[in-house]
């Protein structure tokens, strides 16, 4: 339209030339003037956010990032400004996805990569993100629309083909080991894959370039019923892969579009995906930027370790408002090649990864005993996890499944330890107490 | 700019008749051509979704309410279109309440009430629904603006004032009393109000009215550190109100104006505020369209008797992925007069409500024994929860607060009843037990 607007200015002027006439001319400046006014009100009016270079904690109105980086200040995030060194690929701009993505470009994630095949219709409408007036667009088109809108600063990228096809796959793989955004850094061009599809296929395609890339991955869910979803952490060799043991409450393995062709489809609401979609996202945050930890000792272990008694497996019940947490080892007998390679070096890697912990906590310990209590007053509720309980407690294997979970597909051969709804780690309220333990240690 | 191009046309038009030369005619008809595309660029390009009478569970990428009406086909809501026909007032529209807005909008609520008097700012660009054109214009306006655009089936209102000045508060008690929709229905305007203000003297507001009202309302918030979050449910007279006990993670009473000033301001995330929405409406559909109860005699109750034993106070803590629930009575001594109005008449009623319990209850046993299980297969995952356990249960009385919860106000005299994460009702699975349990009553 604004090409549009420029021709008919020079339309006007070539007139101009052509008649002399005082009168007429008037006439033609006053077009001219309104030309103008059209190209303002459709150009300038909606005010558009300006990219922004540094973050700042300036509590200003005009900051878009002053309620992030008081964060900081809140002591719940060391460097709140690294989130603009991560690259989040996101499969499938749907329910959860779609909100996902918007959730990252307003935290102020670094890049995004979105991958999805299909276009936005009015029976989305009763999830969050998209607008009538993208119907009929690609939901990646739509999604970099709007969220290059809300916040400028995110570098976007969309893939639109299906991930489950040969060549799909294959520039599925290529574009997740592009390192395109930090040239630098180690292992792919991604820091982690959140899974959002609707589809079993589509989950084990995303399965299987991940555990052939030994990339960790996040897969989320949400029932036919649309009142139940889970999200899942999936490191490659040290979790479960999602060939290893059947989803739990996932959408069933039929795609959407069959259940189409035949006149039904399952049911969804915006509720229950904006929440599985918050826990999702929340549990990006807590990986990237390393939060949500309770222990100093275990922060010197690898991100991913500390996760691991925080956060495997997250249900959501919303008839009971239920959220059970269970913990998946991999299967010995996974029928996925990749993932049983990604065993073995994970466990031949055990030996020097249990020194290292070993290590660093006993020099965290005795830290902790020279300083005396750190966290007497405990203003965020910080405690200290025994690691060695969480593993005994871990020892305590049942096949029950928690209440409100069902198994969608027939029982793996190996389907371990599934957990209480709260982390059954003791929790040592008192470092008077570990001190006690270890000075009875030493008197041995 | 409509007005603008029309102008244009016309004093083309004009143009026209003082020019006779032919060669100039064409030039000022192709400058008409140039608005009339122009026009058709500006005003229908965005493709506007008409408003829909009926809702159809039709499945047709067209129609927008397929996936909410299948919810009745998959068995979770006997009847999804009664959803038209509730007005729920929600104040406070910033990064909890623009996004209940937003899904109660896709959900096809009747009428939304929205309260506010702030203005969008870049720096609320961190959470969910605003966006950055947005900007400068009252959080109503652009909350009217964008709802009204996503689904023109709702009735939407907007009140641009502060509820805790003495004219506010009388304005808002008489939007929350007047009849508009549903002129024939009992007691006030509106179903139900939601809290998701951001200060201390707004919640007391918020209570003052609905105890006033006889107004069922829930309240939400998040904490200053933006990683926890909380619903509850209050009923006058019959759960605490919010004068009765110290509200739980809630944000602290200084109003965020005031810490502006001082150069400091609040966390927030748009994931812990997505998640508190999403479970917010949530409980809000379950309220209104009687779902997630989980026993056929408790269907016989009233709405808000069914629900006490499933939601009454949600927390979130998103560091541990952790939710308590817990349920508050009122406190007799509660310093709001209002409230120990309520309680009166609630506790007046209550031989009648017993009674109906009773009846209903042994009705509803009956009618099982002689037509045997009804949920043989449970499918949705339907137990039976026994009414008396659930207050047996309650009995042990304990001070504690779920763990990762702490007071943000000094303890009031009574606040009973902390429960356990998990509602701790004990489960009949089998229906045969019930029916042994009876036969062994009738043997005495």
């Amino acid at each position: 339209m604004e090409a549009e607007l420029k021709e008919m200015l020079k339309d006007l002027e070539s007139l101009k030339s052509l008649l002399p006439d005082p009168s007429h001319l008037s006439s033609i400046n006053k077009l001219q003037s309104r030309v103008e006014h059209i190209t303002n009100m459709a150009y300038s009016t909606p005010m558009r956010r300006s990219k922004v270079k540094d973050m700042s904690a300036e509590v200003v109105d005009s900051n878009p990032y002053s309620r992030l980086m008081a964060l900081q200040r809140m002591g719940i995030v060391n460097n709140y400004e690294r989130i603009r060194e991560f690259s989040v690929a996101i499969v499938g701009i749907g329910g959860v996805g779609s909100v996902a993505a918007e959730m990252l470009t307003r935290c102020g994630i670094g890049r995004l990569l979105l991958y999805d095949y299909d276009k936005v219709e009015l029976a989305n409408m009763n999830r969050l993100f998209f607008r009538p007036e993208q119907v009929g667009m690609t939901k990646t088109d739509a999604a970099v629309q709007t969220l290059s809108d809300i916040n400028p600063d995110v570098v976007l990228e969309s893939y639109t083909f299906n991930i489950t096809t040969v060549q799909g796959f294959d520039t599925f793989m290529t574009s997740l080991r592009t390192k395109a955004f930090g040239p630098s850094k180690e292992g792919n061009g991604v820091d982690l894959v959140l899974s959002c599809v609707d589809n079993y296929e589509a989950r084990m395609a995303v399965n299987q370039a991940c555990n052939e890339l030994n990339q960790v991955w996040m897969e989320s869910g949400v029932s036919e019923d649309a009142v139940s979803g889970h999200i899942q952490l999936l490191i490659p060799g040290e979790t479960a892969c999602f060939a290893c043991a059947p989803p739990l409450v996932v959408a069933s393995g039929v795609d959407e579009r069959t259940l189409k062709r035949e006149g039904v489809c399952a049911a969804s609401l915006p509720t229950t995906m904006g929440v599985v979609a918050g826990l999702l996202v929340q549990n990006t945050l807590k990986l990237l930027l390393q939060f949500g930890n309770v222990s100093p000792y275990l922060n010197t272990l690898s991100v991913l370790d500390e996760l691991l008694p925080l956060f495997l497996s997250q249900g959501y019940n919303s008839l009971k408002d239920y959220f059970p947490t269970m913990e998946m080892k991999p299967n010995p007998h996974c029928s996925n090649g990749a993932c049983l390679e990604r065993q073995k070096e994970f466990l031949l890697s055990k030996p020097a990864r249990d020194a290292a912990a070993a290590r660093a906590r006993m020099e965290a310990e005795a830290a902790l005993v020279a300083e005396g209590p750190l966290h007497d007053d405990n203003e965020w509720n910080i405690s200290i996890v025994d690691d060695s309980d969480v593993e005994a407690s871990g020892a305590a294997i049942s096949d029950a499944l928690p209440e409100g979970l069902t198994r969608e597909l027939p029982s793996a051969d190996h389907f371990q330890k599934p957990q209480a709804a709260e982390p059954s780690a003791t929790i040592v309220d008192d470092l008077e107490e570990l001190k006690k333990q270890l000075e009875a240690l030493n008197a041995d």
